[in-house]
């Protein structure tokens, strides 16, 4: 393994969180709030060690997929114990491993929290909850090739450890500029959300917060009730705008250069659009009894659709309450996931949509035996190579899910909640149901289920295998 | 589709079963309860109706997948309504689809029940509540194939859509002799354990009952605790014989021919021995609080790890309100199940032998990318097509356990009642966790959940494929 060429791409990732750390600093001197000395030192400290790793150019440039995965889960867990830190030396979360738990859940887009007063914390803390979903929505190693010189190997090898899906797809020839054009389209989709947000009313610094949350898919509330005590308007604009940053940003970079009829043509886009619409009207018609106007009905079940599927996390209803049949919904909807390519997680749609072909041809294969065997998806036959790791994909992910929920099961709370507490972290959502559940936190976990339950985030952030990899001794054992 | 063969087959099943259910009628005349006449009745009818499917022998032999698929659904459907009927039309049962619930249970030896007073129910009906676990254990169609003369066309189509696991081997060359072999062995073994449970002093019609219903890995009690107020001797009995029903009938053949020692060489053997062991000490001590005598404990810790792996579904004690570390080890081996060829259900230890290899595989490629790619199990190299079909099996399973749940959801139960209910159907264990637990039944779902559930047992016993291909519009569409 090309060790020289890991320890550059993690101390470039240091230097790039040094900067991060800088803006909840800033906010939190503008504010008078002590705490912003933890973000000045944890800056520091960043900009420091990651200086020093990038110091010396690596000799050797040769960089295959261990190194890919390697570099991305080491740079991932280093990146969240300096972004714990503020949290920990600010003393507003008391204990390690929380702050741990609150800095991986919020650059993995997960949104699980341990707190159950967020309310408390000091602004420069807020934003920087929320700014990590925002780092960690697009990738941090995508940031880095987009604009620091990693010349030589095969970088795409990064992008691919770190991209979510199936496959991916480089947009213009250059990796460099296919990250550019990605964190264009993210950030100015982010501005006018927090632009739409204002016009409707909403306070800047939670337009900010809130903005920042969705285009990550990542689900911190500043709000103790989440989304709930926000109006009308401003909770339909964050409907749209979760189901907008779920989408593909291929279909975005379609508009962009002036092809937007070629995006009807990709069928992860319409089962993600039919999904939703399907989910949404299925419970909205599942819970007139609650909410007995329909508009009302509507736009809870649509907000908690999108929110779910988009694997975003906020509420504007306590879910956990509502008939099994919606919950059920929403609990697959967790399997189910964005798009790929989007800033979602949970196993992607397109990934569904290869099982459900692969079930249907295994069913036609019976009556004819003889018959042609490929997969199309998009007009295009599917490579074998995609449709086996996609099959694998789901093994390990059974696997993984399996160990996950006996581990936490120590604990000894009941199923449902073991269950959707390793649904919503494997799969980025946040809130599960039962102890779980919106109007709870995962606070009452022991210091271990939180161990696993941030490992289980870190692992479906980075579609399992880089993180798995990096703890298999399989990979660092120099013989075989 | 060769429509005359399949009605051929049909026909033999339900002359068989006519056979089957005079039994039953015996047992009913002897002991001079009424019910006896219904199964006169069935007997009858389905005499007159298979006799008149095999009276005209099909022209053409030919026989491939598809039939082999639809032969046995529809003869499995076919045998669990003429196997209903007795129950209602005896009014012990006097609902139609409780009744078709409570045989579908038994021939695929799910054992999950609608009644909530076994006790009351005639003998002759308890006895053939445990004689369609029997029956469906080894499966009628081999049954079929062991004793009737069904020549041409392969007939070994219709021995793999019976037979549980990835792949199916003839002992020996000929089909009909390998049926013999298997039931064979199936009656000694089920002879030897009532002679022993008598022994043990139990009361002959419980021995018969119990043997017929472990042997068939059924699970259905005919006392209103279950298996709690036997003896220890007996209930160890019961969880050693669980255990062998579990076994790969292929060891017991090796053993027959003197060739004791290559059973070891079978890594799935060793797997499911080692599973219930590890299971059984770690749940003997998370449940050391409840039994203080830690004999009692691996007794009741033991049986219950045997009963749900082998998916018999016997209970010593209501293990819904043990920790949920064993709950969770429970659940978790519901989705494991016994050996391939066993009479067990669940998705098999081989199957997850597969997925684990596969898992460990994709993670050894990514650093030798230009390894060897292959998959060994027992030192034979494992073919394409078989790990393809494992992958396949374990997307079509999730689709199909989602869909489940969502549709079982509509009744309003707890999340944790209807994802155990559908894990206890499809993988025909019969006891599932909360309102379905061992101290419940299944008699509160509606008439559609029920439907739902029924047909997660026949495509759960039939793995897969069978249920689906009978339903499915691509194979019956007589165009593409």
């Amino acid at each position: 393994m090309n060790h020289s060429m890991i320890r550059y791409v993690l101390g470039a990732v240091l230097c790039f969180e040094s900067i991060f750390l800088c803006l909840p600093m800033l906010i939190g001197f503008i504010c008078g709030e002590r705490s912003a000395f933890a973000f000045l030192i944890c800056a520091a400290a960043s900009l420091v060690i990651g200086g020093i790793m990038v110091l010396k150019k690596p000799k050797r440039t040769d960089f295959y997929a261990t190194e890919g995965f390697v570099s991305v889960s080491v740079s991932w867990i280093a990146m969240s114990i300096f972004g714990a830190l503020p949290f920990w030396i600010s003393r507003e979360i008391p204990k390690l491993e929380d702050a741990l738990f609150e800095a991986i859940s919020g650059f993995t887009t997960t949104g699980a929290s341990i707190l159950n007063n967020v309310e408390a914390l000091s602004r420069c803390c807020i934003f920087w909850r929320s700014f990590t979903h925002w780092i960690g929505g697009m990738g941090v190693l995508v940031f880095v090739l987009a604009i620091f010189p990693l010349r030589g190997g095969n970088v795409m090898f990064l992008m691919k450890a770190e991209s979510p899906g199936p496959s991916v797809e480089k947009l213009v020839p250059r990796v460099k500029n296919t990250a550019m054009i990605l964190y264009g389209v993210y950030t100015v989709m982010t501005i006018v959300e927090f632009v739409l947000l204002m016009i409707a009313g909403m306070r800047p610094f939670d337009a900010i917060n809130l903005s920042l949350a969705t285009a990550g898919t990542g689900g911190f509330g500043i709000l103790n009730d989440s989304a709930a005590s926000y109006t009308s308007a401003q909770q339909v604009i964050l409907t749209v705008f979760m189901i907008l940053f779920g989408v593909n940003f291929n279909v975005y970079y379609l508009i962009l250069v002036k092809r937007a009829k070629d995006i009807w043509h990709s069928e992860e886009l319409k089962a993600y659009l039919g999904i939703i619409l399907a989910s949404g009207l299925l419970i909205a018609y599942n819970i007139r009894r609650i909410f007995p106007d329909p508009l009302e009905a509507l736009k809870h079940s649509f907000f908690q659709v999108a929110s779910i599927i988009t694997t975003t996390g906020f509420s504007t209803a306590d879910f956990n309450a509502w008939p099994s049949f919606s919950c059920a919904i929403l609990v697959l909807l967790m399997f189910c996931g964005a798009c790929a390519g989007s800033t979602g997680g949970g196993m992607k749609v397109s990934r569904i949509i290869i099982m459900v072909k692969t079930a249907v041809k295994e069913i036609f294969t019976i009556k004819h035996p003889h018959g042609v065997k490929t997969l199309k998806v998009d007009g295009r036959v599917l490579e074998h190579e995609t449709i086996r790791s996609v099959n694998t994909f789901v093994v390990i992910y059974a696997l993984l899910f399996a160990g996950s929920v006996l581990l936490v099961s120590l604990d000894d709370f009941d199923f449902t909640t073991n269950f959707t507490a390793v649904a919503a972290t494997i799969n980025n959502i946040g809130p599960g149901l039962s102890v779980v559940g919106p109007a709870g936190n995962f606070g009452g976990f022991s210091a271990f289920s939180k161990l696993v339950l941030m490992f289980d985030m870190l692992a479906g952030r980075l579609e399992l295998l880089p993180m798995i990899v990096l703890f298999s001794p399989l990979v660092w054992s120099k013989h075989r």
